[in-house]
């Protein structure tokens, strides 16, 4: 069976291609993590996601971004945004595709993966310069110069199967595959036990994500929620 | 003053590389990344020559690659070789430079950096597909679409100044420019205190540099050591 390294976040984006890789037959090893995010409730969400669809592994792989700030999702300093901002949002974490990436294909070196999935959009995400389609193809040049597996002769693909597609769209796509999306958490705010805000740029998107699609929200919402 | 981040390993390599872009004027934020790697004691090394080579900064950021094994230098269970090998070694790390650029380009982009310096060399590690100058181009290009600095019309250059030179060039360089090799830590099987083991790869490449320059060794070898 062919084999790919799924980055999954836990969150209902990265939940959706796992069950896209999945249903196109792949071997999936899926990839949390940790960078150190506010949202850590995110990483529990993670294992029972991967579990749920079918992964043959789940690894969670540290990544010390902390150490450099700059961030509402990793540093503590910059609060997390409670209304729309235009522009690159401040939830925005400096190259956080390039390393996830990265790490993903020192993972699917070592598994021997013929592809890496990842959860990126450009629709909903479109302030984030690294969720573009022209920056993944970049990478996936990077990726076949970089490692000695694809240098003899097996190529590796990155593969974003949602990149273009609406929240409604994704939400539609992964409940006709039978993911629980109770089981993921989106919110950049999100308590221990994973219960979302309502409020932060993540939670807004996907509810109305949800709305759009005709589906009921099953999101698990905290005590005294506010919706914008 | 233009800033730049330096990759700095604690080997030989990238104090000369920091060596010469201080000399080029640069504000050097330095950076080394902890990956788990066996030989700890450059860890060490790269802080003590941050601060002799006027660094403005010195960053450690951890990432866990051990989590994937696969090479010897973070797999307990696959020995550091002691003779030389043809083709890629088992000391190469799956996709460990694309790693090492992407957390390089995260801290790039928090100090608004214009440029990354890498150790990077082409001839002695020819083994190692990460170490091409069409690897480092093909990086750049995702750097400058990546984040958000970039888009907005700061472009970053990946700066790899001794990509090209042969070890013996490199030490001549940096003696030069008065970088102090005692300090520097290359072996791969490095004691805690940092003292070289003599016949590993890089013992083997680092000797033989200094031997084909007319230098001498400043290495600090450990008792017993033996040389191949």
């Amino acid at each position: 069976m062919k084999r790919a390294v799924v980055l999954l976040s836990g969150g209902l984006d990265s939940a959706t291609v796992l069950a896209i890789a999945r249903q196109e037959g792949w071997r999936c090893h899926a990839l949390s993590i940790d960078y150190g995010q506010r949202h850590r409730a995110e990483l529990a969400a993670a294992a029972r996601v991967a579990a749920a669809l079918g992964a043959a592994e789940h690894r969670v792989a540290r990544v010390d971004l902390a150490v450099f700030g700059g961030s509402a999702l990793t540093d503590p300093a910059i609060a997390v945004p409670r209304a729309p901002s235009s522009g690159i949002p401040v939830t925005y974490v400096p190259a956080r595709n390039t390393i996830f990436l990265a790490v993903a294909l020192a993972h699917a070196e070592v598994v021997e993966a013929d592809a890496i999935f990842t959860g990126v959009n450009a629709v909903d995400y479109s302030g984030y310069p690294d969720c573009r389609p022209e920056f993944l193809a970049a990478f996936e040049r990077v990726a076949n110069l970089a490692t000695r597996r694809a240098v003899e002769g097996a190529p590796i693909r990155i593969e974003a199967p949602i990149v273009r597609l609406s929240k409604a769209e994704i939400v539609q796509r992964g409940d006709a595959l039978g993911v629980d999306y109770s089981m993921t958490v989106s919110c950049y705010d999100a308590d221990r036990e994973g219960r979302a805000c309502g409020t932060c740029d993540a939670c807004r998107l996907r509810r109305e994500g949800f709305r759009a699609a005709k589906l009921a929200d099953p999101t698990r919402y905290r005590d005294g929620a506010t919706f914008a």
